[in-house]
């Protein structure tokens, strides 16, 4: 399988559709009365990363995911946001990014050597490094935030998380 | 890249793992002195799936993902377990069932018609339903599962979730 089509499109559609949980967020802070911004802080524990934080893990992770699966450098994107609305720019910003490389440049993917600096002098398969390390830790950031807004008592369901499937037939 | 080395080391590892979550709920239910068996029925929201169910449901997937990729029915394992040790035991009866497939029958598993009862007469490629369904929702449970705990205070940080990596050189 080309590992194009198990990272940017469904990175694509899974952070763009957090914008809709913000949605959501925004309309039960309006009905209850509270600044939608204090979700911005929350978190489940209180050495866990806030919402904000999960989501700005989710967005590098995926961006990390597509720069090393492709040999490329990542772009920086400094953790500057202190709003939903500034988080809905960075969104915006990594998924311009997963979309600006090229399909071809996935080829032979999953046989590259990719290391992070915190694997020392080792390296992972680009393969194992998608299903071993890319795909958990961007779901676990991404779902962490989720449940962050769960938690709180925004009306979002498993669907919201995992979005409509490329159904065919 | 091979489907099979996409789902059952991984989902093997992650969930066998999971064991290791619940020693250390244990120790801390022994330090503070509560019946672990509370965490058992724990949740983030009052309509959400007990810990319990998420990890149920993330067996379920993953049974799922690799009887569905290869053709087969999967095995009923019914949701009967009460207790966090019944939920062991239903952890290794997954991780049972996925190493009992043989790694040659995820041959051409990409293009296969996959289908649910949920998915009505539609279907997704293999490749599609590993990457937009299964393992978003099983990182989707497990990930709610350890947030469960976390929220609960359990010391599990995310290499707990992630565990080691395939690493090389």
């Amino acid at each position: 399988m080309n590992l194009y089509d198990a990272t940017v499109p469904v990175f694509t559609k899974l952070l763009s559709n957090v914008e809709k949980w913000l949605d959501k967020a925004a309309a039960f802070a309006d009905a209850k009365k509270f600044d939608v911004e204090v979700l911005a802080v929350a978190r489940l524990a209180p050495n866990q990363y806030t919402f904000l934080r999960q989501i700005q893990a989710a967005c590098d992770q995926a961006k990390y995911t597509v720069a090393k699966l492709t040999g490329k450098d990542a772009p920086s994107h400094p953790d500057t946001e202190k709003t939903l609305a500034e988080l809905r720019q960075r969104i915006q910003t990594a998924v311009a990014y997963l979309n600006s490389v090229p399909r071809d440049d996935f080829n032979g993917a999953e046989e590259r050597k990719v290391s992070h600096a915190w694997m020392g002098s080792k390296w992972v398969s680009g393969g194992d490094y998608l299903v071993h390390f890319a795909l958990p830790n961007f779901h676990f950031h991404l779902t962490t935030a989720y449940a962050i807004l769960r938690h709180n008592g925004i009306d979002v369901g498993k669907m919201d998380y995992i979005v409509e499937l490329p159904l065919q037939g």
